[in-house]
């Protein structure tokens, strides 16, 4: 069992993607797609009149400041657009795609975090914010997306997930997807972003850390880790603990994205 | 085997359809919800700066003019905001709903019209639409449906469908679950809009056809039908030559809308 995830930054090119999975599909290698949509959203919230806040949480990880309107945005974009988007071209490559969100048969489900505490991004001053729409993912229905793999179809996952309370509830994509690898017992975990894995000299390219042992993941964090791959380190963390063997943190950009992945090509942690 | 199909117009009330499709699932009545979101579809485009425009075909019928820019607008709000407010829904009520689109398997399939033949709306002139979205539902992936149903999820489907050559198209909602019920042998179809029923003398609901039998469809979609009823008469026609028993056509906006409608309340079709 595979699971990639893709992000949702500018420029991700969708079309290399899909063509990996669609060569993998039809070697009969199962597999898992989750995505990301941030980009996009940004975008559409511009254009809708309720444009994006991100906040900082006291332990330093940057994420989407989410209310019930942002949510109806998020799903807006990751489940109609972008979702749709992905299972349109895979049909095309002749897989027989299916997309999901979270909600759907709980198959991401955690806790709704009902206070987020954060530091203010001028004064440094931390604060407590209520009323958020965002959590983690804890339980991952990993029934339902084997019913559908045995059945021939191709899961194409993206948040948000559904809370205790039967909210939805942005999560962080690559945490998601962990959680998606450990519960299926994958073998291999891929997350693809704009960059080519964890920079020693971040934005430096050819100071890319190719292999990083799973023992030395919190060093990485603290000495090399900037933005988004701090998360995506956390993501690759939780999976490994979870039982994945083998996590990659991948470039998005290049022809081939999911193939120069699984041939070693990114930061590959074990 | 029950299909329910809930309209996008203004001021339909997702909630009572929800709590009336929760107490039918509890009862252990298998369905299949469908729905619409023309109404938010129209405000979103606008917003986004791609406002709506309609159609209307020689044989009668209005549609929306559907560029592939719109048919992302028209994913967003169907597939994104509508389908999973539907889907977080149902699950707050107990029923563990899954969101799917057309696309999604390929659950609703059919020819794409690549030339439409419609009337200008002011000088009445014929004119033939090019590089529209559009077309009709020919075929259903009923195993799809059964599949999730009798694993114990609660199916929730919405337009577009998908064209032979792998796009997006948009399709007519009532007509496609037309097809799902005729695809999976249901013995009801309910089409629920915000009028009671067909109208004999529009807009005046006291004039209600309570019956209606099958061989005076034709008639009733020349003499009483206006606007959007004609076309839920077709669906509903469809829905009777493919083999559901009873096609009930009913008002969204009662307390307990799904049950009236089932207790004979609206245009009974037999």
């Amino acid at each position: 069992m595979l699971v990639v995830k893709v992000g949702g930054a500018e420029g991700v090119d969708l079309g290399t993607v899909c063509a990996d999975m669609a060569a993998l599909a039809a070697e009969g290698q199962p597999w898992v797609l989750v995505h990301g949509g941030s980009h996009e959203t940004n975008q559409v919230a511009e254009k809708l009149g309720h444009p994006p806040e991100f906040v900082t949480s006291v332990s330093g990880y940057t994420s989407r400041k989410t209310d019930r309107r942002t949510i109806e945005i998020f799903e807006m974009v990751y489940c109609g657009k972008r979702n749709k988007a992905l299972v349109e071209r895979l049909q095309a490559l002749g897989v027989n795609a299916v997309g999901l969100s979270g909600l759907d048969g709980r198959l991401l489900e955690g806790p709704r975090k009902k206070a987020l505490k954060v530091v203010h991004p001028e004064t440094g001053k931390r604060l407590v914010l209520r009323d958020t729409y965002t959590g983690t993912v804890k339980k991952v229905n990993a029934s339902l997306l084997r019913l559908l793999l045995d059945a021939g179809y191709w899961p194409v996952l993206t948040p948000p997930a559904i809370s205790e309370e039967h909210e939805a509830i942005n999560v962080d994509g690559d945490r998601a997807a962990a959680r998606v690898a450990a519960a299926l017992g994958a073998e291999t975990l891929v997350i693809l972003s704009d960059v080519p894995g964890v920079l020693r000299d971040f934005p430096r390219e050819e100071s890319l850390v190719e292999r990083l042992p799973r023992h030395r993941i919190e060093e990485a964090q603290e000495r090399w880790a900037q933005g988004r791959m701090r998360i995506k380190l956390l993501g690759a963390k939780e999976a490994l603990e979870g039982g994945v063997a083998r996590v990659i943190l991948g470039d998005s950009r290049g022809e081939s994205p999911v193939r120069a992945a699984l041939s070693g090509k990114g930061t590959v942690i074990e």
